[in-house]
């Protein structure tokens, strides 16, 4: 029962959703002793598994996010591009999504309209269907506003192996643009803070950009997209996992100057910031060129960049060589900055 | 955009997510004509959609029960149940589930413990494996302690065709057992009336069961588990689906004795009472008696029988002959009696 048996007596404490180290302790303290079988204990974005003919993904996620409408986005379009990239961060096409809705007594139909249209034209550029669903309606307060829950079933594609366990020393990690734009345009908001409209969610699918990768480059250890806790929470749980060393360079880390600008003002660092259209690569370092190649012509991916490198040691940790560089031990967070960012 | 057209200005009531007339609006209105595809269309409890070289089913529930724990379950059984009949219904064979979890900041950690307990124990029993999850944690009073999602894949069984569109005039309609025991345990519950121990929610996982009923009798023409909304609202649902008439019997329907007097005491008619474990056969009338011998000899269909038959006319139109002789109309509900029953 892990970290968690401490506290059977205790509460969930909103770090517990967090995406951080108190939200690994309920995975591994709870979810896992209950539901343990192999292909949960991946822990991945989404689950691999066998049906008879076909190797699936499947994956779900449920989205909270406040306030539902931001700059780029909103919670129906959060809700089909994560679940579409969670997929495809298993090295999965992904076909079919689910859609569960939770709404408030009293929730503006007008606004869930905008909500499922933006559904829909997500699940239309990502080519896939929301082919089931369903509609559940709590009183009012039982629910903030609405809630949606999505679920996705993706084909893993022929020759790939996603996974952990094929990071290596030397390997290259790729970072496909610059970093923290969603939760800014998030915080900016529920803080009252006007930022430039050049700042907007970067809420995007990115099946199509991962199916030429994976068709170019099949051999690809590991991708992930940095949402939750953002690039420095995923960097850490690849390190765990893999048991490997990171080091990344602050100064290939690319970061838009209006959200580095209003990072300062709000007190958060750009890289424990959530992002819903980033990917990180791990990769062989003489693959790198044509991942480069590739990303660079594709909106999604024009920005990407090499920012770091696999390292024998010290094993789980992740480095960060500073600006003026220094090596700064690059922490997993306890708990995220920012509750109900997705 | 039907019924809602009118209603774009106005705002989600308690009765949109009840399974009633005004859920049927929301579906019509405001889901299908985002989302419209082949699968979505058939507006069954779950999709049939195929994958390279493999039928699947999928489908999706969210659970906001309340309260959390009641005689013969709570929502962490309900959800594992719910989803794996929903695929049952479909002709599926359920393999895998995904479990989303939204919780209540300050929820108590033995209370999640009980309830994804339960959960592995539905899911060991229906033998599916939940193999990737997701969980949200918000502030205090975001939520009403924890609503669950689970969405479930499974295997369409060979042979099988379940549809509406294969009701015909002259079939049988088998119901697998007692109605209005899920809502009723919840009731009581609610309205602080102390029930007999033997009034429990028939919550369980029908897949067993279906998979022997389907490998007997393949040509089956529906299945379906009357839950929000009850026996009378399935029914309804399947006359309009199918344009035919429906007459059953009121004498056939069986209604656990101290379920009726509950229900005469908190003023309810348990034909629209939610269930969660029974469900309806549609099929032709010389498979019957090998259908009920089934039925019977299972522990989720001891009680089963012909409750009545698919009629020319009047087409979408469902009649309860009474215990008196005469018929009723048994309409579909404008709105379910009860929120939050599942």
């Amino acid at each position: 029962m892990n970290n968690m048996n401490d506290i059977n007596d205790k509460r969930i404490r909103l770090a517990h959703g967090s995406g951080g180290k108190l939200s690994h302790d309920l995975v591994t303290g709870v979810m896992l002793p209950a539901f343990a079988n192999a292909a949960l204990n991946e822990l991945h974005d989404g689950a691999r598994i066998n049906m008879p003919g076909v190797k699936l993904a499947f994956t779900t996620d449920s989205y909270v996010v406040k306030p539902l409408f931001f700059a780029g986005g909103n919670i129906g379009k959060l809700a089909v591009c994560g679940t579409v990239n969670d997929l495809a961060m298993c090295g999965a096409d992904p076909h079919y999504l689910s859609a569960g809705f939770i709404i408030e007594e009293g929730f503006p139909v007008a606004d869930l309209i905008r909500i499922v249209e933006s559904m829909q034209a997500a699940a239309s550029e990502a080519g896939v269907a929301i082919v089931t669903g369903d509609t559940k309606v709590v009183e009012k307060g039982a629910v903030d506003g609405i809630y949606i829950n999505t679920a996705g079933i993706g084909a893993v594609i022929d020759g790939t192996g996603i996974s952990p366990t094929r990071v290596r020393p030397g390997q290259d990690i790729i970072l496909s643009g610059p970093v923290g734009n969603h939760a800014v345009a998030i915080m900016a908001l529920r803080h009252g803070l006007v930022l430039p409209q050049t700042v907007t969610s970067d809420c995007a699918p990115l099946n199509g950009l991962v199916k030429e990768l994976l068709s170019a480059v099949p051999d690809v250890a590991v991708l992930r997209d940095p949402t939750r806790g953002g690039l420095a929470t995923t960097l850490n749980e690849i390190a765990q996992q893999a048991a490997v060393g990171i080091l990344v360079e602050e100064a290939a880390i690319p970061v838009q100057p209006e959200v580095a600008a209003a990072c300062d003002i709000l007190g958060f660092d750009p890289l424990y910031l959530a992002n819903e259209g980033k990917m990180i690569i791990f990769s062989q370092p003489q693959a790198s060129e044509r991942l480069l190649a590739i990303l660079k012509g594709h909106k999604y991916g024009k920005e990407a960049g090499i920012i770091g490198k696999v390292t024998d040691s010290p094993a789980g940790q992740v480095g960060l060589r500073t600006l003026i560089g220094g090596i700064r031990l690059l922490d997993m967070p306890v708990a995220d900055q920012l509750p109900r960012i997705c």
